[in-house]
């Protein structure tokens, strides 16, 4: 059976910079094909240390991917490193120049002197075409290992995966067939998940459940591996089916659903609208409802009151209320809701109030103090949470709590 | 001189679901006391596997920092890997039991019995403390070499990691200091910005300087290493301020710092305010406007105005504007930003137009248009820009580009 090994190139991975997404989307992807990673191997701009992680790489696995280091300056090691752990010099290829020149010239700029080192390859390998960017990737066969070495820019990087390396894999495939399902949860915790769960958990069991946590988020991983792939996939779709009916209400979603994604879909599908009103979330929660392609169906109207003024101008929260109950208090989150659905003549409106921090707590307002409201034309739920997180967490867990309660409200 | 090697643990790790940000976070805080880490590796929820990457941790550095796999499911084995590469057996600290028992007392919960696993430490090693999990790390010694056993949920790891590892290290930066410093610059590509740097980016050069990009956003990275720390930081600052000097205008900012950080304190030093009118971006500028501790200071009120009766309803463009010129306008952005501005009684006010995509594009207005409106008192600068790429990479080229913007206006 096949399996593939990870090198990650670049110092800014090591000095912890950069966090390495590229190696995660190539596991993605691969194991969407039936090939798993088995190890991840992060090198510096070194090239001794790129050749001992391409060796401990073809030692675990068949097919190496590194990323990284082909970009056009001197600290981009990876064409070197491919040669010499393949024992062969680089060699510089005239179409490879020709095409990075033309890269510039379509774009009407000079090509800087610096790139034309990007048309070197090792001898006997071959470049992997480059469409949107100057570095070209590596094909490279060593002792009937696989190895490519691909551009750590990730828009270049996903490119060329999918139009040089997987369709080449495809007849790698042989053997034992591994489908991944996930079942993604909100509102409970790991080991409360688990305890319900119980044996399904086992670490012998086909297929395997694993969980991980994420902003409360929790995801349970189903891996089902079987020689027949019909069969694995049967077995995983079973297992996805089985954990929802256990687990009800606190699935909110499977594989890479995510909360905005799950609550846009059933706006449109009931043909509803929405409109928010943030304050502690300062327009996270806009951009999370934002970011699924399609929004502008069911999102329409948004206001970020900060500042107290801005809660009075905007959305006409009265001055009195503010002072008497405090911004941060159930009665201006359930204003701010209400004050935005008449507004925006939606059906639903969510307000987010609270204290982000790291300042503005008090004793009786703690740190991490949020107000969330969801209101609809018959209805306004508000509740009180207290998140004892970071500024940034505090923020996140707010806006999923808060499309959690509407997810909620939409399945009523 | 000591370094360190970090061995990430978790199936989720190598199936891609999670991108691994605590190995990065690590490295960051390891660098800053003078110890680099040489080497990442990434292991699967498997006994052998764990044991396997441990022991080449442990011949690439002196130091090893394990994290993940010490929660309380069937998949956690960590633990177990510790106890076979020590060669001792796990046993009950009772009093970690205790422990963990009252966390779930102070909650009101009973422990699921699920947890009581976490109690275990390999025989001869020593619990680490977690004031805010119930996983309690590891540290064990084995041939001169340390190694640590974190938890993998982000800000336990983090905690732990100020707490109990770090202060147990700074008597291991002996020999050699490293310091790191970087340079962020917005507005030119990265190989033109290595020509202008020229020599200065030589591999044998020592400060090394490395460069990375994200987003548009290059970070020139100077590593100085030398046996006196002075020494060290005295050539960082020294590199850092000569590149300041060559970059002029490109350079936003050093080290951690972002560009709504640094537009912040110059707005926070001028004592001025600023709105914002949001339509493609859905409230990702206001997000990254609020990031910023203390953003309410100059941050009051923001408008998503995501269709276009809400352009006119919250901010009053006319509808024979929107007609004529269309929703993707310079003169509607102008307008946006000149009403956002007068609406809110601020100094600045900006507005982000577009066609993130995947749909809504024409002949005349491919995907990735975006116009951006800067206004003040007493002049407004409308741009048109073509980011040509997914509809999350529009959105924050756009938001980025905006606050540079902004940026630029503040200096002048």
């Amino acid at each position: 059976m096949s399996s593939a090994s990870i090198v990650s190139i670049g110092n800014e991975l090591l000095i912890g910079h950069t966090t390495d997404t590229n190696a995660a989307y190539i596991c993605r992807r691969l194991l969407e094909i039936g090939i798993p990673v088995v190890s991840i191997y992060v090198a510096g701009d070194d090239t001794d240390q790129i050749v001992r992680a391409l060796k401990r790489a073809a030692e675990d696995a068949d097919i190496v991917i590194a990323t990284g280091g082909l970009g056009p300056t001197d600290d981009d090691l990876t064409r070197q490193a491919f040669a010499q752990f393949l024992g062969v010099p680089l060699r510089t290829d005239s179409e490879l120049l020709e095409k990075i020149r033309q890269f510039f010239t379509e774009r009407k700029l000079q090509m800087p002197e610096k790139n034309a080192v990007q048309a070197c390859v090792p001898s006997g390998a071959n470049p992997l075409d480059n469409p949107i960017g100057t570095a070209p990737g590596i094909l490279a066969e060593k002792e009937q290992k696989l190895l490519f070495a691909l551009p750590g820019v990730p828009v270049e990087m996903k490119q060329m995966l999918e139009n040089s390396v997987l369709p080449r894999l495809k007849h790698k495939q042989n053997g034992c067939f591994v489908v991944a399902k996930k079942v993604r949860c909100f509102g409970e915790g790991e080991s409360a998940i688990a305890e319900k769960l119980g044996d399904l958990m086992n670490r012998r069991r086909n297929p395997l459940i694993n969980s991980t946590v994420d902003s409360g988020i929790i995801t349970l991983h189903i891996i089902a591996a079987e020689a027949d792939k019909q069969k694995a996939q049967l077995m995983a779709q079973t297992d996805s089916d089985r954990l929802k009916s256990i687990l009800g209400d606190f699935v909110f979603g499977v594989d890479d659903q995510t909360l905005p994604e799950v609550v846009g879909q059933e706006l449109t599908r009931q043909k509803k609208t929405i409109a928010v009103a943030e304050s502690c979330t300062g327009g996270l929660l806009a951009k999370f409802i934002t970011d699924i392609p399609g929004a502008s169906e069911y999102f329409t109207h948004g206001w970020i009151t900060y500042s107290n003024k801005a809660k009075t101008e905007q959305l006409g929260v009265s001055s009195e209320l503010l002072q008497k109950h405090g911004a941060v208090s159930e009665q201006a989150a359930t204003a701010l809701a209400v004050a935005a659905m008449q507004k925006a003549r939606t059906d639903f409106a969510i307000a987010i109030i609270g204290i982000a921090g790291p300042s503005g707590a008090t004793e009786q307002k703690p740190l991490g103090l949020v107000y969330i409201s969801v209101s609809s034309y018959n209805s306004c739920q508000t509740r009180r949470f207290l998140f004892p997180y970071s500024r940034e967490l505090v923020r996140l867990r707010a806006v999923l709590t808060a499309l959690n309660m509407l997810r909620l409200k939409l399945r009523n």
